[in-house]
């Protein structure tokens, strides 16, 4: 009856809807006209402008209902990982922007507090979503916030595997406060889920009919007083002897005290919105797991939603993927290059936390899976287990992306070099990454990596170097980082047998008296165009690829020292502590004069944005014109 | 029966025990004895040389049965946080260096894996055990060890709340390697616990009856045959379903999978011993509840285990505790301030994670509870709890550990500093620790915060500029970092109304033309003394307090870049990349000559052990004396 009730009240949907406002005024009905509505434009814009497809297209309805349903941006809602956001921003007044997602000044393809006031907290790392709305929730509650402000976390089943979810988790349930834990659980990250809670999220009942019976039954219960908000022993006991009975497994989150309803169906959006109205004032602490399907709405992605995470430019009619170039990337040469030391050495491991084809460690888990661990987003894990394995013997080499890796600094310092493990840190997306933006660059990993006594710390320039210094790593006997880019590499691979690269060994890319380079990694492309551009001017510059960052080529640097020339620093890292400070110290350490050391590296004043990497090394000055520009000036030319 | 003839085996026991082979050979009835005696040197040793006391007597019945059941060190017991693990130095050849535990040469207060090879992993920082016991276990199987090698994590109730104990959980059950985890449950850290697990622990099922029939009746349906390791789930529903009945807990670990037993009383050798023996060979992770009491066999220290964590010397007859000294410590100014602080501004809260005593912050707590949270072993999520308190208004102060607050070094870049949310870190225990050495020090956070772009990082040298500094942090909107060091505060605290110190004002402490001292923090009083020695030779050093790290005070910086002479920074945090770095960037950076700047602080090529500060600052090159001579050096002379 109802149901028939509300097909009478259908009109026509008064398109486009900018604001929360607006679609708060619409009939209930109208929701999933609204959800199609906003996947083509998704569609649309997604195929032209390339981004985050999948995960976005799954949490449309999630994200309708929300706005529906809570008073946002009053009512808060802190996205986890924001990549699941972008119907959000089409729904928060950046509709007609949305063209400019993830390009230089443009919108951030993440929720960004600077760009709305809708976006309430930092998106790009994962599983920090509860532990920021459960202090929110706390501060409007020591404010008496009136009206009561609502907090909805939002996470993905891949998120809310690291610890510090679980860290949030832990002490939201404790204290009580009125946190709704969103879980949006499409059962992959980018390429599958691992871990025991994913495992145990697919076996939590999915009958339909027992959740809904058990569902409208709490709510019944609840209506008449049976139960209420702060008492809920007998009925919790009821449920879970009934589930107990019913299924072998048992739920962390109730195990945890947290209130769970669920699963239930995450792209039906008129269900979410009316399961939203009725658990929106319960008090404590509740999680709502909503299962939804990565790329629903568009069949191609649906059915393959791993290759549609960010899937680049695409046919919207037929679904092709416009290929990508071919060029060798960083990645791949060294998943090629793992497997390859891996089939003559069987004491190597791969390691990666959820990363398994952006780092291309797929490559040797396709080939050897028992020795490939991927751990999910657990960095810090990733780190101390490899930290375990290296200590039995085994030599792990832990890839990981420079930005995300900042999670395990401790677990490096604490675990790995306290020790001297021989664990090698394979640090992707080392550097300026691109679309990603301010979250992702891998900015920092030089500096703070610099701060860890005992570390081996290289950055190969091109291809090749990559595969040497990763056979320079699995002769070391302790720990040693690599760091490369994102994109394609430089140079070719070697075949094997292939050498290690000496330890400490730089390499001189040119001489010239007028001016030295020095550099570190793939940046050294820019700076070779930078002397060619200073050498029309008559200015000889000299450049030496230092390729280690610690140890420093002590023979290079002397030569450096005794050239007597200003020298300059070139780094795509922090300039605060990084590269350039490593050749300034050295410098000072051994007497001779550091004063005509220059370093030119990433601000440290601001936080880079997105842009191509083209853009982006021009916004930091670190493209060819630019250096050449700061040499000139530097040589008062 | 069973237990009278046991009796009837009794003999005398042949001690000292200093080995595990030797405890091996014991009939399990003399093992109540071994404990006693490992009890007795205990309370006798840590009387003279204090340590961590409660938690190592609680632990010695796991301890002793541990050996006793496992071919040790062929098997691998990775302790978690290691102060714990005092008995296990006394029965693996270390009773008789006992006495130097934690002093300068001496035995580490914690496990180290380079003392003994009884001591598997680096032990400082809570939570690393599972990920690493893990990674042995792995390592093992793929070796093909063989006899199969055991591995063991002992793992108390507050380290287990740690984000990084669940992520090694969550992919320790996934893989189902046999990694037996015993939770050494003593129902508190340092102060007392929290969270939500905690409050499960003391729910899970406590009937001895209960327990033990569950547990008999498993391993009887295992014997015949009806349960195997690899099926499970009959007797788990089995179980689930009976203990939901029972009780409305659930339970956390069997919702990952993990095999649960207990909890069992962790004090009764015998029965411990028993159970491992039982469980030694089952396959898959298992997880074994123990209930210790902390301070058990030392009455004193059993009805107050708070005071009884680090009791300091003792009179081991009467219980009496030596009073330590009276004077203001650094975390006490810290304490009083924030309490004088909050009362006239009520955005201030305070986060501590499981440190609340630690840095004094319980003066807060006495006296308004509602705004202090202790948020337990969780420091990533202290800091991002902060974040979303901070970004809806509150002015979060968070004390924490240097050395802990490692853990939350990507919290602090992408939680509080990419939007630049005003949270004040309050870093305790900065610089050098003393007694507990390598794992403790505070020596990276002047560097590794120096990479996060926007926030300011102070150090004081005295107790009133710390409350200045904390006022200037309540004034500030943006992110700022306070660090000070364990200890008595030089100087005297200020009475209220305090005066902000103004951002980036360092302080002329003594003008001289000879030569320059930069500090920041207290290692000034160390500099003043060298002054004086280096005056007794006719060098008048000038001596600038700086203050500020990031930003340096400008105007000092030019004064002291335009004297002319040699410019020694002295800091007691890592030379690479710390204090000494910044002022020589800022010299490059701004034209001047950062030759003659010399950087003296803690090394970058080796971990400094434990010992008195004096001793250490002494290793350091860092005391008077040795800074003195090293400017004479500098000098020439």
């Amino acid at each position: 009856m109802a149901s028939a009730k509300e097909k009478n009240k259908t009109t026509t949907l008064n398109w486009p809807i900018d604001s929360p406002e607006q679609l708060r005024q619409l009939p209930i009905e109208q929701l999933p006209e609204v959800c199609a509505r906003l996947r083509e434009i998704l569609i649309d814009e997604l195929s032209r402008n390339p981004g985050h497809f999948a995960s976005s297209m799954g949490a449309v309805d999630i994200t309708v209902a929300l706005h529906y349903i809570y008073n946002t941006p009053y009512d808060r809602i802190v996205w986890d990982v924001g990549h699941q956001a972008y119907a959000h921003k089409l729904l928060t007044g950046r509709r007609e922007q949305f063209s400019t997602n993830r390009t230089y000044g443009g919108l951030c393809g993440f929720p960004s507090p600077a760009e709305s006031e809708y976006d309430t907290f930092a998106a790009g790392h994962a599983s920090n979503s509860i532990s920021a709305a459960h202090g929110m929730s706390v501060a409007s509650r020591l404010q008496g916030d009136s009206p009561k402000r609502h907090v909805i976390a939002v996470i993905g089943d891949a998120s809310i595997s690291g610890g510090l979810a679980f860290e949030g988790l832990n002490n939201l349930a404790q204290s009580r406060d009125d946190v709704l834990i969103i879980l949006n659980d499409n059962e992959m990250s980018i390429d599958h889920n691992v871990g025991a809670l994913s495992r145990s999220l697919s076996r939590l009942n999915t009958s339909p009919r027992y959740n809904r019976i058990r569902y409208k039954t709490y709510m019944f219960l609840r209506k008449i007083g049976l139960v209420s908000d702060k008492i809920v022993g007998p009925l919790t006991r009821f449920n879970n002897s009934l589930k107990a009975l019913l299924s072998r497994q048992q739920n962390v989150f109730e195990g945890l005290n947290i209130r769970y309803f669920g699963p239930f169906d995450g792209n039906d959006v008129k269900e979410v919105a009316r399961i939203l109205r009725d658990i929106k004032d319960m008090e404590g602490p509740k999680l709502l797991h909503l299962r939804t399907r990565k790329g629903h709405g568009y069949e191609p992605a649906e059915s393959d939603p791993a290759h549609w995470h960010a899937p680049g430019k695409f046919d919207p009619q037929s679904g092709e993927r416009l290929a990508a170039s071919n060029a060798d990337k960083w990645q791949d040469i060294f998943g090629k290059t793992l497997l390859t030391l891996a089939e003559h050495d069987p004491r190597i491991v791969g390691i990666t936390a959820a990363m398994l084809s952006g780092t291309s460690m797929n490559i040797l888990k396709d080939k050897m899976p028992e020795r490939v661990f991927d751990v999910g987003i657990s960095e810090g894990h990733a780190v101390t287990f490899a930290g375990g394995l290296a200590k039995e013997g085994l030599k792990p080499y832990v890839a990981i992306y420079s930005s995300f890796l900042q999670r395990a600094y401790d677990h490096i310092f604490h675990d790995i070099a306290l020790n001297s493990l021989p664990v090698t840190l394979c640090i992707d997306r080392a550097g300026l990454v691109g679309e990603d933006g301010a979250t992702h660059h891998g900015a920092l990993d030089i500096a703070y990596l610099r701060t860890i006594t005992g570390i081996i710390i290289s950055a190969p320039s091109k291809a090749d170097q990559l595969q040497r210094l990763m056979v320079t790593a699995e002769n070391h006997d302790g720990p040693m980082a690599i760091r490369y880019p994102r994109g394609t590499a430089q140079g070719k691979a070697e075949q094997p047998p292939i050498e290690p690269w000496p330890i400490g060994k730089g390499e001189v890319i040119a001489e010239g008296t007028d001016l030295l380079f020095l550099t570190v990694g793939p940046i050294s492309e820019e700076v070779k165009k930078a002397r060619e551009i200073l050498e029309t001017k008559g200015i000889k510059a000299g450049h030496y690829d230092m390729v280690f960052i610690s140890p420093l080529d002590e023979n290079l640097m002397k030569k450096a020292a005794s050239q007597g020339s200003e020298i300059i620093t070139v780094e795509d890292g922090i300039r605060a502590g990084g590269f350039g400070s490593a050749v300034s110290e050295w410098l000072t350490d051994n007497g001779f004069n550091a004063a005509k050391v220059h370093r030119l590296g990433l601000p440290t004043d601001s936080f880079v944005p997105q842009g191509t990497p083209a853009q982006l090394y021009k916004h930091c000055s670190l493209d060819a014109d630019s250096i050449a520009a700061k040499a000139l000036s530097i040589l008062g030319k």
